[in-house]
């Protein structure tokens, strides 16, 4: 099955555009955790064990686990394969962020894929599409090119000569031959996401930056909508898993989005 | 001591512009190192025990670790601290191409500063200064931006808006606070090695693409040379690593590279 069946098919089901980023820092877990055996996969697990009928995917970022070396990998695959194990319906982001050269990008694909399991990895459009092709290649798999970031100085580039608007044209125009990629679209620049969502018809757009970050749910979900009324993955990480109450957080988001979700 | 000092120190001593880089992917080595416990690190002791009075650094890329998960990432350890111990003046650049929002890029700096104690990593320009500022304030810790890259469709975006042109003057003139930025420029595009070296003054650069990838060594000599008759890291992988007698290649390459380089 594809990402984007994968995808569609629990956005149905759980009614929700919202992905909840596993960014399980050791050093932000609860004291009950810190002192298991395997401290953030038994804190994913109970984050997982709260949401996983509200989310339309889950995102761990990789920094968070290499920050423990070999310990952190070994957790961020017993977090996937919990997730492939149990709630297999739902697709896993790997937020890794990666990009080398065609050779060594293969390295990278064995982690993401045979690894760890997940079904779709964010990568940086730098080196080019020529340099992504083990990523592109793998038609079930998703390819999350980053565009317009987040982050306050992601215009220094991104902005400064439209660079992502070039990168947004060439992914949906060139880089989609197996209808795999998506883009990373920040919530804090609404107005580039709706630049991107005229350019880019009904592709999907992982949008990390609602919250902690600042975006604004009606200004991003009003501007980053498809014509399906979805075509979103809408990104929470510490706003969700280090609430008091990770469930009634990542309740009230999912209605917030869909709030302003046209009906149709 | 800064990784500038330490490069300088080890270029001297050894002669030697050349870095080798520990490309080591599992299924490319030697029978009787895969059959060994740690065969990734048995064979990159090996190559170590060949080449380190020849070499400038060494560069491990974390694609050919990750691709085994934890064991890999074990295995990458036990080689940083392997050349931390017996090789300390030898640098270790990370091969990374991290790149991540602010706090996240926090996690990538434990993995490669702390846990695997490298000298400097590799870093993607896309999310701009402000991004990169946890890798941009370890004062004493490498910065290498990719600019240039070596592959052959680096010219989709990095060439079509002059990007790694405003990659290259932004680091030079703005990211550089702390001393401690360098470039990637790869040996592939010798006329923009050059332009490059134009803008950056006496600035370290380091030079993938040699050998396999098809960079010639005269050309990038001669077009990437600082004042100081150094001023960059050249790096070979699998020329080296892959070779029949790594010792002899690593020589061969070293003395090719010095035979361009203008006596003072």
């Amino acid at each position: 099955m594809t990402f984007q069946k994968k995808l569609d098919s629990i956005i149905k089901k759980n009614n929700s555009l919202m992905c909840v980023g596993l960014d399980s820092s050791f050093e932000k877990l609860q004291k009950a955790f810190q002192k298991k055996d395997y401290p953030q996969f038994a804190f994913n697990k109970w984050i997982i064990e709260q949401t996983h009928d509200l989310v339309c995917a889950y995102k761990p970022n990789t920094a968070f686990y290499e920050a423990r070396g070999a310990d952190g990998i070994t957790e961020l695959k017993m977090t996937c394969h919990y997730l492939s194990k149990y709630y297999p319906n739902i697709p896993i982001i790997l937020d890794a962020k990666r990009g080398d050269i065609g050779s060594t990008n293969e390295g990278y694909v064995s982690f993401a894929y045979t690894y760890l399991g997940a079904d779709a990895v964010t990568l940086h459009p730098y080196l080019g599409k020529e340099a992504l092709h083990p990523f592109l290649d793998q038609k079930n798999k998703g390819c999350i090119i980053l565009c317009r970031t987040s982050n306050p100085g992601s215009g220094e580039f991104q902005n400064e000569v439209h660079l992502y608007k070039k990168v947004a044209k060439a992914v949906s125009q060139s880089w989609n031959t197996n209808k795999n990629c998506m883009l990373v679209v920040g919530a804090t620049y609404p107005k580039e996401l709706a630049a991107v969502r005229k350019m880019v018809g009904d592709m999907t757009l992982l949008i990390p930056g609602i919250g902690a970050q600042g975006g604004d749910v009606e200004k991003t979900v009003k501007a980053g909508l498809n014509s399906q009324n979805a075509g979103m993955i809408i990104n929470s990480s510490r706003g969700i898993i280090f609430a008091k109450d990770p469930r009634e957080e990542a309740k009230k988001l999912r209605e917030n989005i869909n709030k302003y979700r046209i009906s149709k």
